[in-house]
């Protein structure tokens, strides 16, 4: 059972590193036995370095026939030319679940290195290895304190991150951390060598821990199993992938990357309409989709209002929102009607976006008031609160946090709403108050961003997804009509 | 003349505020009297408001008549229904220049709105008046302390902002102050009663202070001498212009805003092809482009070396690239030979881009030598030297930023470099390192930028503007041959 295997594997109860170094002053990482001990892995964990007694201050074994027991997870950190060897003693203990760490295989695109490929390939395949990498950071679960660099993230949750890219493991993890995004599981795999994306894929289709799968893919051994597994996944956990290499010099900086053969521009384009998986741009943009897809509950539609101020802002804010494909719906004379009682006429514009700073300097008399006028409105499904930290200024910022921490009740669920801020002035009490709205709206469950773009681009994403299973229910129901297919456009 | 007429209002020896308020301590904003004032404006400042006696200890005039002299500036901040009569005092006393902060005309729609529009446009055209606005925050001089908005920046520079938004022009000026982006004058000019873009790029083609002109446009009155204007003007000095309201929901918000007939893409896409003028999409995007043109001299192609760390990253690198239109040169057989001299095969990819972190771990030794090599290298012509901060950590930046500096005297000017560097990890001492980092860069000159994207992008557009006239020269010339296409596409 895949399942059961790879559940061994991402919850070891005990974990070996062949090739554990002390730690090295002089080097900024700490090596993966050094990692894994800081992070605060609580299972057993065995050094296996045939030239020390100790490593940190743990007993070492010369080799993986002398432990005392075959480990849920053995990590190889040797030198490539001694990788072989390795995983022959691998096959002598019974130890089938391995990640190797070491580099320097078919990524370097020289006879040396891919030949040393093969040869691993022939021992794991033969022999029924479940191979993660090579060339590559391996697992990380937060849960268990369990992480192969300095310093991973320690908050769990049910996000899961699958990565061509160590790099990629560490930086979005610790990106994401930073808006209260905590994950289930990471797993970097490299080159690939038995385990691919499709594997993790299953796996954390069954993983009860596990509720959105996020994944950055350079190459995949077979497409058609993939889109078979994420049109089926997504429907219940979705799935935001990066597809890195896509350009022609992303598709060579590739090759020497895992030796993965990219480009096919086609196919990823077809892939993500079948599947209705979510397409990211980058780590951020990536963290941005989670946020929203994980905080707020679904839409109806694209129709969005926009709390702005000023009418530069405004301008921006409504050429953005066309750009990415959300709708601005005008206010019916009723809903403006009704503004007008509360929000003067002088410096506000009762339009969709609104520019009403008085809303915003009275948050705790309009704001709900505003929010319960948008709640009626039959075209607006969303709304985003467009704060900007410089025009409010930091005396006026704890109001506007509470008043819309006093909104989330009533909304937040059925009309979701994020909030984005900006700030251009260099001023450091105005920032420290940003900092804090922001943490303590994040903290209340409210996605929040750092600038408009990334707000209205995570809504548009986040609408699609729940747009595009209504699409395809109604099509399915027979119940279409002509004015669905905006939904789908 | 035009130019000694916009060179009064813009160099005021004195301002007159007809509608001077005291400073309301209930309100953030600190009215266009109480501004001027904190900005620091040296000239002679009168309030005038016939129900005031003094205005913020200065003492008050009851209107126009009653000044001692016929002001530079007079501005105008009483209601719109108040403002014809005003303007007829200003013909009365012979008061020609003149900011209408006011709004409520012709951006409202409603027929009240654009019946006074047509009446102070005609009190304005008949008798000759030079207007700024209404609906605007007029004039911004940092040399002068002359500003009409809280805390305006107080960086004099050679860089002038036409802003058709009072909101865009402090927050495009307070961010780009963020990397020591000084400005020489400041306009927001609103509706565009009787002085509008072009007017004000007249004046500023002649403004010995101004090298650079950058512009935020709604609407343009005559497009045709825009364009004449631009094309003239950006051969000498770069003009960088956003345009708002292209998409649908745009063109209705600038109606809004300014009452601008906003749209017409076509014209809009012809006019930078035909001007050579550097197209920005937003206020953040301007400022990296214009730190570009500013600091750096000039590029005779497109091809870029990149320092980058990490595989992720060089594929993310690289497929940048591709998209924003930057060539990637692969590294010469010699050049790699040179490289790996000094820097070790483990762990560091000798490709465009350069994987090494070593060469940043180790950047007083090798910093220099490699840029060497860069120079040498006859098709890369710039360099970005990508800065991932939580690898480096804060213990290695000073070292890196000081070789960063011996690295300028040879190469900023012959072969322009910028850095960029980016942080995930919530850390604080890492990120005072960077910005202490940043700062030493900035002030020494280089371009430093918060994203490879952004880098990429100013670099792109910097180049894009060089080459444009290289291109035209060699037509001109009639020294074209076929491999020169390249340069214009």
């Amino acid at each position: 059972m895949l399942y059961d295997d790879l559940d061994r594997m991402f919850a070891p109860k005990s974990v070996a590193v062949v090739g554990a170094k002390r730690i090295d002053p002089a080097l900024t990482y700490l090596g993966m036995f050094g990692a894994i001990q800081q992070s605060g892995y609580k299972g057993r964990l065995y050094p296996i370095n045939p030239k020390l007694k100790t490593v940190n201050g743990v007993k070492a074994y010369p080799d993986l026939l002398s432990l005392p027991e075959p480990v849920d997870l053995v990590i190889i950190s040797v030198p490539a030319p001694a990788v072989p060897g390795i995983l022959k003693d691998c096959v002598k203990t019974g130890n089938k679940n391995i990640h190797i760490f070491t580099a320097g295989f078919k990524e370097t695109g020289e006879p040396t290195g891919l030949k040393l490929q093969k040869e691993i390939e022939d021992i794991a395949v033969n022999n029924g290895l479940r191979v993660i990498g090579p060339n590559c950071m391996g697992i990380c679960v937060p849960e268990l304190g369990l992480g192969t660099w300095n310093n991973p993230i320690d908050l769990k949750g049910p996000v899961a991150f699958v990565s061509q890219s160590g790099g990629h493991a560490q930086d979005f993890s610790n990106y994401a951390a930073n808006f209260g995004i905590g994950f289930s599981k990471i797993v970097s795999f490299g080159n690939a060598l038995t385990l691919d994306s499709t594997d993790f894929l299953e796996y954390l289709s069954q993983d009860p821990k596990t509720e959105i799968i996020t994944m950055y893919l350079e190459g995949v051994k077979n497409g058609r199993k993939l889109l078979g597994l994420v049109k089926d996944i997504n429907k219940t956990k979705p799935v935001v992938i990066i597809k890195g290499g896509l350009t022609k010099s992303g598709t060579k900086a590739v090759a020497s990357h895992t030796g993965s053969m990219a480009g096919e521009e086609h196919f990823w384009n077809a892939f993500f309409r079948q599947t209705g998986a979510i397409r990211a741009h980058s780590l951020e943009d990536m963290a941005h989709t989670t946020l929203a897809l994980l905080r707020l509950k679904k839409t109806r539609g694209k129709g969005v209002c926009v709390f702005g101020t000023g009418g530069g802002v405004v301008v921006a804010i409504s050429d953005t929102c066309s750009r990415i494909g959300l709708d601005l719906p005008p206010f019916s004379p009723r809903m403006q009607r009704s503004l007008r009682t509360f929000v003067p006429e002088a410096g506000n514009m009762i339009k969709n976006p609104l520019d009403a700073h008085h809303i915003l300097l009275e948050a705790d008399k309009y704001m709900a008031k505003t929010m319960d006028l948008i709640y009626e409105a039959p075209d607006i499904h969303m709304a985003i609160i467009s704060l900007h930290t410089d025009w409010i200024g930091p005396k006026f910022m704890p109001k506007v946090t509470s008043a819309i921490k006093t909104i989330i009740p009533g909304h937040l669920k059925e009309k979701p709403f994020v909030v984005c801020w900006r700030q251009t002035r260099h001023d450091p009490e105005t920032r420290q108050a940003a900092e804090v709205l922001e943490k303590e709206l994040l903290d209340a469950g409210i996605p929040v961003y750092r600038s408009f773009e990334h707000a209205a681009l995570a809504l548009a994403r986040f609408s699609d997804y729940h747009l595009y299973y209504q699409f395809q229910d109604r099509v399915n129901k027979n119940l279409f009509k002509g004015e669905e297919m905006k939904l789908a456009s």
